[in-house]
């Protein structure tokens, strides 16, 4: 299985690493646009590097991983799609509906596999969940609370396009996914409520916070709340639990506190558990999921979530987006 | 200063004990409408113990708390301020707009002072946040989530009048309230949704959970989330979480677990801090704020929130309500 | 009750404060040699304060809190029962048996009562442990495990006589005393290990480090742990745990966090839910205790422990420091 | 790489599984004396189970992993050592020092490899721990502090051979490697206190609780306390937690709450992150671990600790039943 990885940011470098050794794979080549992201990647992956998509594909692929930033998706797998390669995708699938939509369109017309990355669906604490719910352990799924949230950092000094983003268009994907997943339904409502005017006081005209509430199937309620200004004193960037009530039974997981905490004379830190190395290969849900899609890929058996689910998802946070900023409620579908 | 106590239910008897001793402060009396209400009450506090709220007022009161269910304080409290008594009202004043605007209408037209007990006030988790906010630690509010959610023992076994409630009745005007207290603006707008089906089954015909987002003031977001139908197996018959995200700090309570846990051979418990008995003199924040209130009346400085802010809080609720079960968005005010 | 309080440092303004309004108190005076002390006791307390304690008692008192640094309290003690008064002393009661003995010895021959202020049994939550293990719901006690540790603030900045106690004297009498009074059961021997060298290079000869365990009674087991080298960047300046196994049950405690939890840019940090004001009234384990002494005072019922419990713990502490230094074993009693 | 496993128990069975699909390794076959365990392991393992490891030996083995109790691992290492096997022997590698030095010396004889199964090396936590020591951060070791116990579930229910065992045998060795493994130096002297009493009160004539402190190199102390009688009501059947206190920082794992909380009308549980199901493959430390083994056997670069280290643990263990059955102190070398 020949890949092509365009992006060469944090999570092309992860994935170049992470299929490193796998049977069956090649990692043929990595693209990106920028100089300085073509460097750090070569720090890592030892192939060719090119500048373009188009270049990356024109060497021959079987495959291509689509890690540009967000909003950049659409061309890069449009033109993959095209060429008949499968491909994966970093959530979101898109920023505006209508991108994911083209996107759909051209895997669909080119009959490829689209395997959008909602990593989470490879983190343990949620599979576990996610096979209670299966054995009936929770009854049926009442609430699901989720908080993803950031300090500063990532919009600030991680992304360099996060004026282009926000915390909802950043985040919301994996928590609504996760819901989806869990209660085995779609989004059918969502009404959403936000703050804006510090990250754009600091020069980021984006959403400083986005809650939404989200319908899914007959009656469960997705509750999302997605942040970028939490205080950089906090022991993790990120703010991650999510908690599902359901009528027999109840879980609550708290990512971003796994038991493990470090201090020195200046910081306290939240350690998570992974990723890990061991014996030269990263144990992580982000290195078991691209594994998983290449085994996948390798048996004739496409990994999901597929596009459509991906489209699904921008579709429903653009309207938590519209909702916000309206004031109203909107049907997802 | 001659107290009466309307109610003789687990707050009537924790008021009636807490003011058991305060210097300047007589409990005159009690009344319950329940034969068993009555003798429970007996056997914490020594004094006359009547049927109705007409007989207590009729012995002579200066001030008279309203402790009976939620849906039963607009004939007391308009008939105890008709008699020109203090008021002191739990939370919610009352579970429909039209009620606690009776309930304004008679203290106004009465001169009388009307305290609506919001204990989360007193609450030091809550004080040492609001003190932070107002001393700029938090800059702006942009966020405060709160969940306050109980298992099914609170609807199934310990409220006879569960079915006349609702998990946003009984749980929300606390952390309604306090996220007015903190952001120090009221609620503007409210958007909520909701699930039924569950306790209704369980011939508790109510609802199982709503979650509200209301818009404070200017900008921030209040985003709240009330369950009746947690498993009874967690450690605390409550899950109360208050996060509050500023735009220069960050604040996270959780009421429900301060540090202390007890296991036996059966169960797992959370154990509260307060309320502490110390030297026959209870310490929580109920017997602290009801204390509170009567030396304010003996100073001749009622404390509040007033009766006005109970009846804004009481039309949000509502308009919560209908928000979620017609899908629909409101201005509160 | 005419009530002067010996040394004006933290705990000495705390305990002014605290008696302030208490009904058949009066604080007469205070003292300290250190004009620095008094000029900062004097922004808390506006009766006299003196130079020693000497004049102090010249004055005309019934009882006197010692609150000087730990290794002064012999001389005040001795002097105080001399006098006849009723005495309350910080722990340790001294810091060395020799010290311990001699103030029995005065406090015997005066027939006084002498209340050693082991504050911990005014604290909600091994209050809470107490009545659950005299309630059996423990069963036996097996094991009492705690840690009581500082940050390097302790040690460095907040104590000016560091060098002349160790974590083992600053912070064991509270965790040893705990241990007997929830197992009812004095210590029986002790071996100690301790580590020193950090604090010494920093200027301050003492421990960093002592652990010892201490057989109880007949068969618990209890392992204190203290230390003065945690980091500063932890949340809290305490790190302060304890959890008892007993054969039918068990109960933990983590008071260094109780739930509440703020962030800033540069700071992450654990807040204590007391102390708290309410209305003017500082409501704390500590001030519970020296109202809970003045009570017993005038109802004539002194309240423990007394000055024979506190040497005992003074005994096992030193011996825990011998065995330390020796890597031997001891029998303490 | 022909590998048999004596011992069809929850470990043999466990590394069944996680070497099925190893590249270049073979599960040859499996023994235990147990028709019982023989057949339950015939649920996960398809090849030869057999009643002896004689018989297992002579199928032609390249190494064998020894997975039998804890007491009964000499015969089979000496025997497989003499046939010239690499061995990978479960902690801890013997129960008596006696034993363990037969091994150590057979495996030398034989001049073969033998690793001892610490598995908490591969734990991400502890792997994380050591390499911010290793990097300096938290400046030379004062403290090494561990709680490994268990609830009764263990001794009564798990473990048919409990009374030829205890909490020490059993949970020690772990913690006891661990903090030589974190401090970089062997135990010098030990000193332990225990309880005995309701296991053997229930049938199991073994220890309730046994707490040592080892020193360890110059200056490290390590306070290791395991216990086998916590309450079955709580979350978990183990409570695992080390807390490590350097000079310049600190760091704190709990192993038994990483963040994941189920809850269901009867149970509160504490839910592990791993081990997790990745495409059949098991992630786990164990699997982790006993796959680094295989490869380092292949690559011809044994991965350690060695038998001499497991020897070394066994012996400070068995010492501190000593010191706790005698109250008294020994020197470990």
């Amino acid at each position: 299985m020949r890949i092509g990885i365009a992006g060469c940011g944090i999570r092309g470098q992860l994935f170049a690493r992470a299929l490193a050794g796998e049977p069956g794979v090649e990692v043929v080549g990595m693209c990106d646009p920028s100089a300085g992201a073509r460097e750090r990647a070569a720090a890592v992956y030892g192939g060719p590097i090119l500048d373009s998509h188009g270049e990356l594909i024109a060497r021959g692929l079987d495959a291509l991983i689509v890690a540009t930033p967000d909003f950049a998706h659409r061309a890069v797998a449009v033109d993959a799609a095209a060429a008949g390669l499968q491909l994966m995708i970093e959530k979101p699938i898109a920023t505006s509906a209508e991108d994911a939509e083209a996107i759909v369109a051209a895997v669909e017309a080119a009959g490829v596999s689209c395997f959008v990355a909602f990593e989470n669906r490879w983190n343990p604490a949620f599979r576990k969940l996610r096979r209670a719910v299966e054995a009936g352990e929770l009854g049926d799924i009442v609430s699901v609370t989720a908080v993803l949230s950031n300090t500063y950092f990532v919009p600030t000094q991680m992304l360099s396009w996060a004026a282009s983003s926000s915390p909802a268009w950043f985040l919301m994907p994996h928590v609504l996914d996760l819901a989806t997943w869990i209660v085995g339904a779609d989004p059918q409502t969502v009404v959403a409520r936000g703050r804006r005017g510090e990250l754009a006081a600091r020069g980021i005209d984006t959403w400083d916070a986005v809650h939404a509430l989200f319908e899914l199937g007959g009656s469960a309620v997705a509750n999302l709340r997605t942040e970028w200004v939490l205080p950089e004193g906090r022991p993790s960037i990120v703010d991650f639990r999510v908690d599902v009530t359901g009528t027999r039974g109840s879980f609550s997981i708290d990512n971003s506190d796994q038991g493990v905490h470090a201090a020195t004379a200046e910081r306290y830190t939240s350690v998570g558990l992974l990723p890990e190395d061991i014996d030269g290969h990263e144990q992580s849900m982000a290195a078991w999921m691209v594994r998983s899609w290449a085994r996948g890929l390798i048996a004739g058996k496409p990994v999901g979530p597929d596009a459509r689910h991906g489209a699904l998802i921008t579709r429903a946070v653009e309207l938590a987006h519209r909702s916000a900023a309206e004031s109203t409620a909107f049907a997802v579908r």
